[in-house]
């Protein structure tokens, strides 16, 4: 067990679980140009690895996600995140299948990322963290299965941000996979889901804490800038009809008068505010701000399109043997249904073989982390 | 012509316009208790009021609308918000109709509002603003009104948060009422809106600059937050498909490379990001924060279903005698069409005469604010 430091509201350090240095003999070169030697990468596996290491499952996490798949989570205490899709007898059976999960580099639970010593300068990295791309997470990855000896993955799995990856694995190691699930995903970032992105780094370079991306050896913290960042894209992650229906118009404490104190302005009201309180609150115990900037820039470089020409079917022009598996929920608004069903025809055009389903959800794009029963039938009967 | 002080980015002193003292003889008692006396209410009018009193439509402005309805706003020098439905010969035909808008109460444009003094001190309100809801914005409307020698309004014409005001109108006023129009509105504002505008909310007091409302005699300004709080909002009025017909995922400057500089994490690389820039950037040229904080709380507030008892219908109980138009627009997601249809159905539960219209548009909830031939023939028919 190693340990990773924990900065936000409340400094701590933390058991980690499994890291593992990579590029000591190559080196990983980065999409802006940099290359990376020996660096860090944190994980977690669940299941064993058969003899001929042809059960490994790949599981992408998603934009402030991280490795803590199916075990509690060392940092908040929480359960697994997929504890419903991935264990004993569950849709990816660790019976059957060996599961893998790293924290993306770029983030904070002890991959390569923003609050890590720069090992050149002897300095955090901060502010001058290499900018990042979906390919770069990708080829960390691929690293890591390379040390494990895996030649080819039986699966790649991830939702949201874990999608992209997913489906960037399909486009720069297809050999290495027989089969991909991207679930609440797209093609690529939309100029909306770009604009909200903006709004949450703007709320964080906006906190004066944030000193040029410098805060950790300033020794602060850009906490509010960081909450705001929070509450903005969790509107995202919701539909209006699921706020509407957990929250409505319901002030705090069942209080419906009339609200007459002036104070009354700077404190959440009604129980949605406090909800977006509480979970940016709940953030900036566990997030860097540096991984947020990072991540969501390399989220919305994301356009398998634009990389392929404007003819998205070309980018799976080498996956044809690849079994897909795209999955949209009714109400996400954030990766709507219509851009998974581009994706789909893109690559049935490669004369892929891709099942395409849409479930019916009111969860908005968290749907696929909440636990559901079609999700689990999908994900079970495509893997088996 | 009496002049106001713009704060923002650059002091400076404006020419205003009109401005009326009212409340002199009865004050206006607001919703929270505070009773305001001699107070300025700014507003410009266009064409002339007949002999009878009988030709005026008072129009609401929208949430960071302004009385410039179809002249040239002195503080940013653009033309008049509506001047294409307002003016000679046009929907709302000056020639006709003598046609009133007013800053509203909270506002920051020469109307009762926080950067305002207070007499009672002989210092600014800032922070100890009282909180206001729509209720209190149309009562002093109709102090306006009332100062006019107008017993009954041809009609009262509003978009947004503006459409908002004309049906408080029909509901405290409705005896000096023949019309309403309400467009791009609904009966209440749904959690998912509350939730952007704490989110921009809490990017201004996020910024240290905000003082606790105080910015003003700290001689500072909140500029960043109220950037950051325009850009969630302007996200909200605009579609998904106008953002990506306007911008779709095309760079600054045509520069379709990859991004490599470390600094572009900082600076808008899409031109999505840019646009939202300069939406912030221009708005705080032109607006008070501690008015946007007031403003958006009024509207947060206002839920006609909630006042009457869960049931909308009773909302309209003595407006049978007034003709309603409702129009909204089929891509406006921040007060989509079947609030509208709800509140039409109320509306008409109480035997009030409805035109219900949904105008095909591209260009989301600021449809209403663009010159589109529907829009002006459906304001047009219904107001002849």
């Amino acid at each position: 067990m190693q340990k990773i430091s924990v900065f936000g509201a409340n400094y701590r350090e933390i058991e980690i679980g499994k890291i593992i240095n990579l590029g000591k003999e190559k080196p990983l070169l980065l999409s802006n140009g940099t290359t990376i030697s020996n660096f860090p990468i944190a994980y977690q596996t669940y299941g064993e690895l058969n003899q001929d290491k042809s059960n490994a499952i790949l599981i992408c996490h998603a934009l402030t996600g991280d490795q803590y798949v199916a075990s509690k989570n060392p940092v908040n205490e929480k359960e697994g995140w997929w504890k419903f899709i991935v264990g004993d007898g569950l849709a990816i059976d660790t019976k059957k299948f060996f599961v893998i999960c790293s924290n993306v580099i770029g983030g904070c639970m002890g991959s390569f990322g923003p609050k890590e010593i720069n090992q050149d300068t002897g300095t955090i990295y901060g502010g001058s963290f290499p900018v990042i791309n979906i390919n770069d997470i990708v080829n960390a990855q691929n690293l890591l299965i390379e040390n494990f000896g895996i030649k080819k993955l039986y699966a790649v799995v991830g939702g949201s941000t874990g999608g992209m990856q997913a489906l960037t694995w399909s486009i720069l190691y297809p050999q290495k996979i027989n089969k991909i699930i991207a679930l609440a995903c797209s093609y690529r970032h939309s100029p909306q889901n770009i604009a909200f992105h903006e709004v949450g780094r703007q709320a964080i370079l906006t906190d004066p804490n944030f000193c040029q991306g410098n805060y950790l050896s300033e020794k602060t913290f850009p906490s509010r800038g960081l909450a705001v960042a929070r509450m903005t894209a969790h509107i995202t992650y919701l539909s209006e009809s699921s706020l509407q229906r957990k929250f409505g118009r319901n002030l705090q404490n069942n209080n419906h008068q009339k609200i007459v104190s002036i104070d009354s302005k700077h404190s959440p009201e009604f129980e949605v505010e406090n909800y977006l309180h509480y979970q940016g609150l709940n953030f900036i115990e566990r997030f860097d701000p540096n991984s947020y900037i990072a991540i969501t820039k390399a989220v919305d470089y994301f356009d398998l399109e634009k990389d392929f020409n404007n003819n998205l079917s070309l980018a799976f022009a080498n996956s044809s043997h690849i079994d897909f598996c795209i999955i949209s929920f009714s109400d996400d608004w954030l990766f709507p249904v219509f851009e998974a069903k581009k994706l789909t025809m893109s690559i049935l055009a490669c004369n892929a073989r891709v099942s395409f389903i849409t479930i019916n959800s009111c969860n908005g794009h968290d749907s696929f982390l909440i636990k559901n029963e079609p999700t689990s039938l999908a994900i079970a009967n495509f893997l088996n």
